[in-house]
């Protein structure tokens, strides 16, 4: 399976990636400037081919996205197994933290709930297959990079997957508006999976019966809910927070 | 001075909002669902003319926006003194809490922002008048309806405005990836205004000199920041905790 990403970052995390291979790379300009010569440094180096192509073409393949003069043909699956994720998080020796995402809509949320993901230490994501976006072009762009280094798996059934982990002796805590249970109190110290819902609409009925636990972020004023990516963030800080504050207030 | 916004949510946001007055209502049907309904009956309880548009007229009042089949046209000017912003936090008993944007170029960033810094308590934001996004009506629709409900002044210049909140008792804590203060470590249950730089840049040095203390917020793996209206999230939510989360760890 291959596929196109474009933009001088996107781009440039593809070559670094280990699970990716960039198979081509086209270029929109013969005299690139610094950012674009670092990606062509690289691209010798690994013996990949670069192609300089005309504007109208390079716009094409980026579907109209902003290509910033660089597109790559990437082969590899932005997908990895479940228990590829778990395998992988057995190795290391912190306690688990999982995403999983039932429902996100917007390419802008999930680019960004990946780059948030990533820099809160987050080893896996997890997206159902139906009525959900993938990981897309616009996806991998928005992200910073980040869809390049974060595991994610796209399962059929979010409810069996909750199941799977649940056996693997993680805890299922799920984001809800209307809990009585409000994140602060919550020991978050713990093998984790946070489920997030879909923009508007939250966690789907069956499996919001499936979390061990409900929470919810206090919120003042007169709006009603939070961005989901934005939520998401602040859920993270808080389990970096209780993982990695010093306990006596003093420097780490 | 006039603007226009358009969606269901932001024209039923404008109408309920004490400080804007919404002069004429445009629709795009003529059988409304419930949610135009709504608006409708806010409209003729105040006596706001509504007329009835064809699809070409609205979306070009909305300048290509999503719409909905409603757009409002509403006097008044989206932003207020920093007077008036400071006149109305004396008023009330909480700590302070203001949020000095030094530069925030993209208008979704904005927008979220916005939305999220209703949801945390932020009593009045501050956008520089140059070089950074205004309250455009696309920040107004990704606000959600958050903007007609926030005080934001915008100002000429960040640097002399930071010694005005100084001024007040006011401690101003800017976000800064290279710093080595963290923010877990920081008191924030004191009259704060936290600054946030623009995108990839960070704040200015001139208004960086200016802050009494410099924070950052740990990150891991291999991103190098966060999105703006991402840190902005966790920062919020950390001062939101530090206020109202029970000392004792129990149900508030």
């Amino acid at each position: 399976m291959t596929q196109t990403i474009f933009g001088i970052h996107p781009v440039t995390e593809a070559l670094k990636s280990p699970s990716l291979l960039v198979e081509k790379i086209f270029l929109g300009t013969r005299t690139p400037h610094p950012s674009l010569q670092a990606i062509l440094d690289l691209a010798t180096e690994r013996n990949i081919p670069v192609t300089v192509v005309d504007e109208n073409t390079l716009a094409q393949m980026a579907k109209g996205g902003l290509h910033q003069n660089v597109v790559a043909v990437v082969k590899g699956s932005p997908y990895v197994d479940l228990q590829e994720i778990l395998s992988r998080w057995k190795k290391g020796d912190a306690k688990g933290l999982f995403l999983v995402l039932d429902g996100i809509q917007d390419p802008q949320n999930l680019g960004a709930l990946i780059r948030t993901a990533l820099g809160c230490g987050v080893q896996g994501m997890i997206i159902p297959k139906d009525r959900a976006v993938g990981i897309t072009p616009a996806v991998v762009k928005t992200s910073a990079g980040a869809a390049a280094h974060l595991p994610i798996a796209r399962v059929v059934n979010i409810a069996n997957t909750v199941d799977v982990l649940k056996k693997e002796g993680f805890w299922i805590y799920g984001a809800a508006g209307e809990a009585d249970e409000v994140i602060y109190n919550l020991d978050l110290n713990i093998d984790l999976a946070v489920v997030i819902g879909a923009e508007g609409k939250g966690i789907r009925p069956l499996v919001k019966k499936k979390c061990d636990r409900l929470f919810s972020i206090p919120m003042q004023g007169p709006i009603s809910s939070f961005n989901a990516s934005v939520s998401s963030a602040m859920i993270l800080y808080e389990v970096m927070r209780q993982r990695h504050a010093p306990r006596n207030g003093r420097k780490p």
